[in-house]
C-alpha cells in the first residue's frame, strides 16, 4: 500500500461535487481509470436495443407479466422535463372479484441525488434537499400518488463511510422535526401518505441516533415510525458507529391506502425482516436504500423482488443515484488508498407486484420519480393461488430457530461414513 | 365451460409422446395456438445477440461477475453432441487463503425431459429413463464432477397432475432401490456423489409415499436421505394427493466434497426452508424442481438466486424439460376444458455462487449437462464481507416467529388516525 502524506488542503472543501482536492499521483491513476468507466442509464435501455419478439420473450423471463403504461397527465411530464427528472408510469392489474371491490392505489418513488457539496453548510444542503424533494413530490401529487416513499436518509447525503461525526451528526432530527413538518403539509395537501427515511435523534431516550423512516398520514400527522432492523458490516457501510439495531419490532401501517412495511436498506438481505412484515399483513413494504454499483448491483433486482414473491405483496426498491464526494479522505478496510467517494449510487428504483411481476427500473443516473398503480387484491389473489402461507409450517421454523439460537446448538449434519 | 364427452379411446394409449388421443375441436384449436408458440431456446442466446459492451454490462447487472469458462475434455463434448445433449461448464473462483488450501469442486446438473410415452409399460418408462440419465453421468464423470443433482422424481413423469394413483406410483421405490443401486455403481466408479431425487416407498412405516431426494456417496453407499419439506397446492401440482409435507428437518451431508443440502422444488418458494440448511452449515444447496412456464418461469431466476445471496452458500436449481403428455386427460381447476399435458417443463438450470453471480441458464428446451467449478472457501469468505449471519437476530427471530404460530396472535399494525 502506498505511504500517503496527510493531505494539507483537506480543510479546504471543494465548492462543487466534483471539484477535488489537491491530487496524488494515486488519484490521478484512479480518476483516469474512472473516467473511463461511464455508467450506463439502465439496463431496460440496452434490452430495448434487441428485435420486439426477443424483447418481449427476454422481458418474460426477466421480468414477467410487465405492467401496461399509466397514463399520467401531460402537465406532470412537460414539469418532470422541466425540472429535468424522469418519469415513469406503469400499471398493475388484478381479477375482478365478486365481494371486494378493486383497492386501486398509486405508489410513487423518488430517487435523487444530494443537491449541494458535501462541504456546504448542513443547513444548506438540507434545505436544498427539501427544495428538489418537494419539487418531486408536486409532480407525485400531480400524478395521483396515494403511498409515496422516500430513499434512505433523504435529509443528507450518506456519510457513514467517513466514520465522522461531525458534521453529520447535525443532520439528525426528531421524527416530528423538520422534515417531516415540510413533508406533512404536502401529505396533506396532496391527500398521499409520504414514507420519510430519515437520521433520527431521540432526546427522550439519551439523544440516541437511529435509521428510521417516519410514516406521514395523508391527513399530515405522523402516524408512527419504524427503525431499521439491521445494521450493515460491509465495505464503506459503517453505519454501526452511529446507530444500533432496531428496536421497535416489524410494524406495519394501517393506512387509507393500504397497509404499509418498511424494510430498511441492509434489511433487505435478510430474509426474515421481510417475512416478519408479510405475517404482520404488509400489502406494500417499501425498501428505502443506499447502496452503490460495485457492492450490491446484481442483487439490487434479485432481493426485494424475491420478497415480493414469497410474501406476496408488492415491494418498492428505492435506491439513491450519483456519486458523494466527501471532504476528507478516508479509507475502505480493503488496503487500498483513502479515498473521497463513495462510489456510485446506481438508482435502478422499481417496484415489483405479489406475483413476481416488476416494472423496469428507473435510471441508473437520473433523478427519478416512479409511479406505479395496483389493485392491492392482487396480494390474497395471490396468497390463493400459491398458498405460501398455508404450506408455510411456521410453528416448526419457530422450533427450528429457537435451537439454532441456543448456544448450545448442534447443526443437523449427517456424516459420511468413510468405509464403503 | 364446453360440455366434453368422456374420450371412449382414452385406454388406448399414444405410441410416442407426440401422438395424441382423439380429439374434440377444443383440443384442435389449443393445438392451434400451441404451435403457434415456439419455445425459444434460452434467454441468453436472446441476450447475446445485444453489441459486445452493452451485452457485458447486461450480463454484469443481470448475473453479476460471469463465471469463466472451464475447459472440459474434447472426448466429453463429442459425446455430448454424438448424444444429443447440451455441455456447458464454468468457473467460479474465490480468493487464495492464507491457512487454508482452496478446496476445489466440481458441481454437476442435469436436465432432461423423459424418454418413453407416458402410456408405455411403467418398468419401460424407468429403464429408458435410467439409460438416459447413466450416459449423461458418463459424460459427467468425464468432466470430473465431484457431486452431481438430478431432477426432482427423475425416475418417472411428473404425472401428480392426473390426482390418478395407477400406475404412477408404480415408479415408488424404496430408498435402495432399483435406481440408487444403479446410480451408486457409477458414482463409486466416477467418485461422485449423487443427489438423487425419487418418488420414495417407505415400507417400514406403512409403505407411504414420499417426495425424497437420496444421497449416494462417491464410495457407492447411500448416506442418508431428505424428503420434500413443502408440498404444493397450486395449478396442477397436485402433489398433496400423493404424499405429505418431509418430516427429517433440514439435513445437511457432509461428504467428501462439501456439505450438501437439498431443497426440493416447491420448497424454493420459502425463505426459511433455504435458511435452515444454511445454518445446519450447508455449502451448496440443491434445488431438484419439476416446473412449467406460465406457472413459475419468471420466478425461477429469482428464488434460488436469492437464497445464494441470503445464506451464502452455491445453490444450484434444476428443472427437467419438455411437454408431458398423459393417457387421460384431466381438468386443472380453472374453469377451462380437460386436458392431457401438463405445460411446458422450461429448463434453464443454473448455479449460483455465494456472492450471487451465477451462470448462464442451461436450454429450455433440450437435454443437458451442467458442469461448474468452485472453491467452496468461497461461502465463508462472502460470509466474512457481507456478515448476513452476524446481523441475523435469529433469537428475536425465534421469539416473533413462535408467537406469529400463536393461535391468539395478533399482528403488530398501527393504524392511522382518522381525525388530523
Amino acid at each position: 500500500m502506498p505511504d500517503r502524506k496527510p493531505d494539507p488542503k483537506s480543510a479546504d472543501l471543494p465548492a462543487t461535487q466534483t471539484r477535488t482536492l489537491e491530487k496524488t499521483a494515486v488519484d490521478h491513476q484512479l480518476d483516469a481509470l474512472l473516467q473511463e468507466r461511464t455508467e450506463v442509464d439502465s439496463l431496460e435501455r440496452i434490452l430495448d436495443q434487441l428485435p420486439a419478439a426477443d424483447r418481449a420473450e427476454a422481458y418474460r423471463i426477466l421480468y414477467g407479466d410487465l405492467p401496461a403504461p399509466l397514463t399520467i397527465p401531460a402537465g406532470a411530464l412537460a414539469y418532470a422535463q422541466e425540472q429535468d427528472f424522469e418519469l415513469k408510469a406503469y400499471r398493475f392489474q388484478a381479477a375482478a372479484e365478486q365481494r371486494r371491490a378493486p383497492r386501486i392505489v398509486r405508489l410513487g418513488a423518488i430517487q435523487m441525488q444530494i443537491q449541494r457539496p458535501t462541504s456546504d453548510p448542513v443547513e444548506d444542503q438540507f434545505q436544498a434537499l427539501v427544495a428538489r424533494t418537494e419539487v418531486m413530490i408536486h409532480a407525485a401529487g400531480q400524478c395521483g400518488v396515494n403511498v409515496l416513499g422516500l430513499q434512505e436518509a433523504w435529509t443528507m447525503p450518506f456519510a457513514f463511510c467517513t466514520r465522522e461525526k461531525q458534521p453529520w451528526l447535525e443532520f439528525a432530527e426528531p421524527v416530528d422535526g423538520p422534515s417531516t413538518q415540510r413533508l406533512a403539509a404536502l401529505a396533506k395537501r396532496y391527500n398521499m401518505v409520504i414514507v420519510s427515511p430519515i437520521l433520527e435523534r431521540d432526546d427522550a431516550h439519551g439523544g440516541t441516533i437511529h435509521n428510521t423512516a417516519v410514516v406521514i398520514s395523508n391527513r399530515g400527522h405522523v402516524i408512527g415510525k419504524h427503525r431499521k432492523n439491521h445494521i450493515p458490516r460491509v465495505g464503506d457501510f459503517n453505519e454501526s458507529t452511529y446507530y444500533m439495531e432496531g428496536d421497535d419490532g416489524h410494524p406495519v401501517f394501517e393506512t387509507d391506502f393500504g397497509r404499509v412495511g418498511i424494510n430498511i436498506c441492509y434489511g433487505r438481505h435478510h430474509p426474515l425482516n421481510w417475512l416478519m412484515f408479510g405475517i404482520n399483513g404488509a400489502e406494500i413494504v417499501f425498501n428505502p436504500s443506499a447502496t452503490v454499483g460495485a457492492l450490491s448491483e446484481p442483487l439490487w433486482p434479485i432481493e426485494a423482488r424475491c420478497a415480493a414473491i414469497a410474501n406476496n405483496y408488492f415491494t418498492v426498491g428505492i435506491n439513491r443515484i450519483g456519486t458523494e464526494t466527501f471532504p476528507h479522505a478516508f479509507t475502505s478496510g480493503d488496503g487500498k488508498p483513502a479515498h473521497h467517494d463513495f462510489g456510485h449510487f446506481y438508482g435502478s428504483s422499481y417496484i415489483t407486484a405479489p406475483n413476481g411481476s416488476r416494472t423496469p427500473g428507473l435510471s441508473r443516473v437520473r433523478d427519478g420519480l416512479l409511479v406505479t398503480e395496483v389493485d392491492l387484491n392482487l396480494c390474497r389473489q395471490v396468497k390463493d393461488k400459491w398458498g405460501f402461507q398455508m404450506t408455510a409450517r411456521l410453528a416448526e421454523y419457530a422450533q427450528a430457530l429457537t435451537k439454532a439460537a441456543a448456544p448450545d446448538f448442534q447443526p443437523q449434519i449427517i456424516a459420511d461414513r468413510r468405509s464403503s
